[in-house]
């Protein structure tokens, strides 16, 4: 409540939810301290299950336990088992185990328990009348974990409602208008279904939730017949997923040789688990002299077209190419602002290189952009677009 | 409510109101529709002002102006100058202006409103027996310039309650509870204080609210002494904006090279604005051949001791800084896994170099370290270890 924090579980829950006709009623975040209590009885009159998230914590501001206990009546206890884990969780990591995490291993009587595998706060499932409280701890790395293993399943049992067959197809480069302009019509035509649309930069999410599972397979049809190859992945997959995915199934390596996003792209590939499979090596040269010593890009380059430029876009993209084993290599040169802008090359200008080895066939190609003038949302859509360049050279090795 | 969009306004408006000793009492997420009025209604029970975003658009689903005109009984009216304004927003970006947005240009008899600078949709207030709704348009970039300009000089004016003394003290490298042990005796022997403490990975940020500027200044002299440099900064300043300030301030350079972190400590330096005076280069050195071209690492090295070693960690560094212009070079190499971990060597082990050229004196030193086994909390933590390395290099070059 103090604006530290984003709110990251609303979502969350919201998809993992969904498949099982399950929806969020309402979401509220209250202050640390009585008012839980009154969040949980609210939510109650409302809803059949409440998931509450933090204030599992070992220090005085965290009460989440002392209310569901006193909610439910169950006094808490000290269980051993618990501060074990928790002990171990401290001494794996070479920690010395503060005294104030006891409290952790208190559990109000008759509770489920869930041990937390990467933290030390348990989670807790109280039960009474058919009303439920589950209890996380608020970090989505513990939270994230427990809920899948332990609570998930719980729901699903839970769960009365009808399941209901959705899908999100996220495609590129197309803006939320013109997706919406050219298939909204005919999907309405198939049958009842809910229809969302969501932009994010550089992409667009399409979601169809429907009842039927004939009528969610004719709308993929029709999705995919429209769009192609523009639709980059289904669900929650990610575009550096998309990418290690496809490099790892054709065998293909990447250099990454970023000036204007600055390591991002490298980062983004290396998000993903079996990146060290097709990343070969990525260079952030920010420097002309860091561009002229490690990629081979021409000081006459620079000097005649400078830094931002489509011929240094192109020389960064095949030096890559040249100074790593990779099989194909991007480069991005661009400004990602607040300063730095002249009316000739403005703010948010950019030019992506693209090399491709192809059996010993160097391939290059240079694409110019103007982005949004605001540092963090340009490198995160420049990073997306040289994904996505990325993506379609390995399509085009794969056909 | 299906997941797609983070909230970011709570944090938002916390941060805004809390100097005018102004704190939310609650805040929810509610689906489109009817139950917007229930949650405008439940909340005025507890608050004289309601702030509501979103569903101003022009579809079927926005409904909140609607439902705001019904619960004032202010019947909604077609304002000629709001609709001249939307139509102006289309014009000026060249788009033909759509004829649905003419129910924007409609405001309840008797309310204030705003013009949307950034968007169509104009903000409201509205106002009976004391109780207050602020209507805004749900994007950030529209909601926080009208925010500012229109609504937060009419809350200060609202505002009855005694100004507010906070700080929030960030504090590295040091776990929650060691936090809490160390300080809150002591600070609540000052006088009457709220603490909090809410932990990230590898960092607590330590809040101090108070009603006596007094009272902070102690706290603040006591919070300082006790942990001295572990204080990497106050307010809402990130662990990379202190490097990249430090090292402008200084005239040091950068550069990175980095093994497991993947190009996130880069990515973060350059998330800064003018990192380009501090970054000289980095490198993405993921395979081991990059780690032998790029850096210099000796093979005999990498086959001795493998690429996750203090060896490779401290001929990483030392290899950044021969083969850079920059005066401090940070290498990490680790096992993010989720898999590549062994009994000697498990997921989660890190070895951090740090090479520092102090006017032509080169010195170097290593760091183990065990973090989390999953990949992206990993990373988080790494680089955040690895900018806090830089960071006391660069306190120690300045004392």
């Amino acid at each position: 409540m103090l604006g530290q924090v984003v709110n990251t579980h609303l979502g969350y829950f919201s998809e993992k939810l969904l498949p099982l006709g399950l929806r969020i009623a309402r979401q509220a975040t209250v202050p640390d301290g009585e008012t839980i209590r009154e969040a949980i009885l609210e939510s109650f009159q409302r809803s059949d299950v409440v998931l509450v998230t933090g204030g599992l914590g070992p220090t005085s501001d965290d009460v989440t336990r002392d209310i569901v206990s006193e909610l439910f009546n169950a006094p808490l206890e000290f269980q051993e088992k618990v501060w074990e884990k928790i002990q171990a969780y401290f001494m794996n990591r070479k920690i010395q185990v503060p005294e104030i995490a006891r409290v952790q291993a208190k559990v109000p009587r008759g509770a489920n328990y869930f041990v937390n595998q990467n933290g030390t706060a348990p989670g807790l499932h109280l039960e009474k009348n058919g009303k439920h409280v589950f209890c996380l701890p608020g970090p989505p790395r513990e939270l994230q974990p427990m809920f899948e293993e332990n609570i998930f399943p719980i729901l699903k049992s839970l769960a009365k409602t009808k399941p209901i067959y959705h899908e999100v197809f996220r495609v590129a480069g197309i803006g939320e208008a013109f997706v919406q302009e050219k298939i909204e019509a005919s999907l309405r035509k198939l049958g009842e279904m809910e229809i969302g649309y969501c932009a994010r930069p550089r992409e667009v999410d399409l979601r169809i939730i429907t009842s039927s599972q004939e009528i969610l397979r004719k709308a993929e049809k029709l999705v995919r017949e429209t769009f192609g190859q523009a639709i980059y992945a289904t669900g929650s997959e990610t575009m550096e997923e998309v990418v290690v995915k496809l490099a790892t199934k054709l065998g293909k390596t990447l250099a990454t040789a970023e000036s204007c996003t600055g390591g991002m792209i490298a980062n983004r590939i290396t998000n993903v688990s079996g990146a060290s499979a097709v990343l070969n090596r990525g260079w952030v040269t920010y420097s002309n002299q860091a561009k002229i010593d490690d990629l081979g890009v021409s000081p006459a380059t620079l000097k005649k077209h400078g830094a931002v430029s489509a011929e240094v876009a192109q020389e960064m993209a095949l030096g890559a190419l040249e100074h790593s084993d990779a099989g194909i290599a991007v480069a991005t040169t661009g400004i990602a602002g607040p300063t730095g802008g002249t009316p000739q090359k403005p703010v948010g200008l950019i030019f992506f290189g693209i090399a491709v080895n192809d059996k010993g066939d160097i391939r290059s190609d240079v694409f110019e952009r103007n982005l949004v003038r605001q540092r963090e949302p340009f490198k995160l859509m420049a990073s997306q677009i040289a994904l996505d360049l990325i993506r379609l050279e390995l399509l085009r090795i794969e056909s």
